[in-house]
């Protein structure tokens, strides 16, 4: 008998953001995987942390790139190929031995997550089940104390890396937006926001529901590059009742 | 000292997938609300009830209305106004007195949930915090098996109460696509998914992570009503890796 995959969403960010399924799954696991940057622990495996007994077998998926690689070369997808196929490999190998084991992925596996790379490989030989999670949007709208869509708004989910042109468009066929990969996008990003007539609305959300938190108006922000744990938010059309 | 007020996101239906603060706050409170249609249990009640002792107060607030009032009768926002305003009177005077209270909601609060109404009244008098849930959308997509979006994107959420040009006009413009309150709006909506060329990759689900889920190809689907609980879900453009 192989053992049962499991993909495990673990929220925003803020550990009790788990959800209780999430949590009885990763305790019960002999096998622990997670992805980290190199040097780093992981934020994955910091979010599960209380859940991971010391006597499991934990499994470190360390990225192979740093910032170097421009993700266009086309060494990119040949080497991230090979990453996956090997991710995949050590977990196969745990599986077909009979144990259980769970991939830790932050926010929700299916939106945005590169675990289901994974779980596309090892689908067709094993047992394999997904956790939905907190996605780090609703973690963010919430903690910015914003609802973000009401009644019949129209929700739409950009990546800051289109250009201006399609960001625009875009925009001005949505009630409500979140813009997420900022990064070095944010003059473009505000830019269209104010060609989209929605700078006013637009909200800056860095680690949210994490410690360091940072909320302030887009139209506060100065040009430099946002980190990697940051959002736009516009919330939708305020209707009172 | 007045009592700490919070508004709780449930998750999508299946009770593991309430977060672990969700369970922990919803367990220690002596006041639970939720709201619940006329003749039934209420199905944020029954999502939440392993963790509602038999002694705490339960405020159940019945909507008004069956399906006798359209949306746009003035009656319909007269009386919603009137029962949201006795909604949060009935939660001042608890929170007043001192005590805690929460108010279940299906989902994830702030992503059309109608509690932010109760929300915006009592938050300017009561310490008031929010509990951000996994989206019905989330429960959906994920027990379908199928990743929403990937890499750069776009996905736009829409209600099915769009018009037909607007609908093809926003899914022309989408890479991956959720269109929610599909009831007898379906015939419109797969001829909006045929327009914009996504008839083949649309996906629908009734009663997503509940008993009785439903999962099926929105061409094999006749023109019935669909009931509340269903969603159409346009998965990303599917690029392996």
């Amino acid at each position: 008998m192989s053992g049962i995959f499991h993909v495990v969403g673990l929220g925003p960010g803020d550990p009790e953001l788990m959800t209780v399924k999430a949590a009885r799954v990763i305790a019960a696991s002999p096998v622990v995987a997670f992805f980290a940057k190199r040097g780093r622990t992981g934020h994955a495996r910091t979010i599960a942390a209380d859940y991971i007994d010391g006597s499991v077998e934990e499994l470190r998926f360390e990225y192979p790139f740093t910032t170097e690689v421009a993700l266009d070369d086309p060494r990119y997808r040949a080497e991230i190929v090979a990453f996956y196929d090997a991710c995949a490999a050590a977990l196969a190998e745990r599986l077909a031995a009979g144990r259980d084991a769970v991939l830790l992925c932050e926010g929700d596996p299916f939106f945005y997550g590169s675990s289901m790379y994974i779980f596309d490989r090892l689908r067709p030989s094993f047992r394999s089940e997904v956790i939905a999670g907190v996605s780090a949007m609703s973690g963010c709208w919430t903690c910015a104390g914003t609802p973000i869509a009401h009644g019949d708004d129209v929700l739409t989910v950009l990546p800051g890396t289109l250009d201006e042109e399609g960001l625009t468009t875009r925009l001005r066929g949505a009630d409500a937006a979140v813009i997420m990969k900022i990064g070095r996008n944010l003059p473009k990003i505000r830019a269209a926001l104010a060609r989209a007539g929605l700078a006013e609305r637009a909200i800056y959300v860095e680690r949210g529901t994490m410690a360091g938190e940072r909320i302030l108006p887009v139209m506060e922000l100065d040009d430099r590059p946002a980190p990697y744990f940051s959002i736009v938010l516009v919330p939708g059309r305020q209707r009172a009742r």
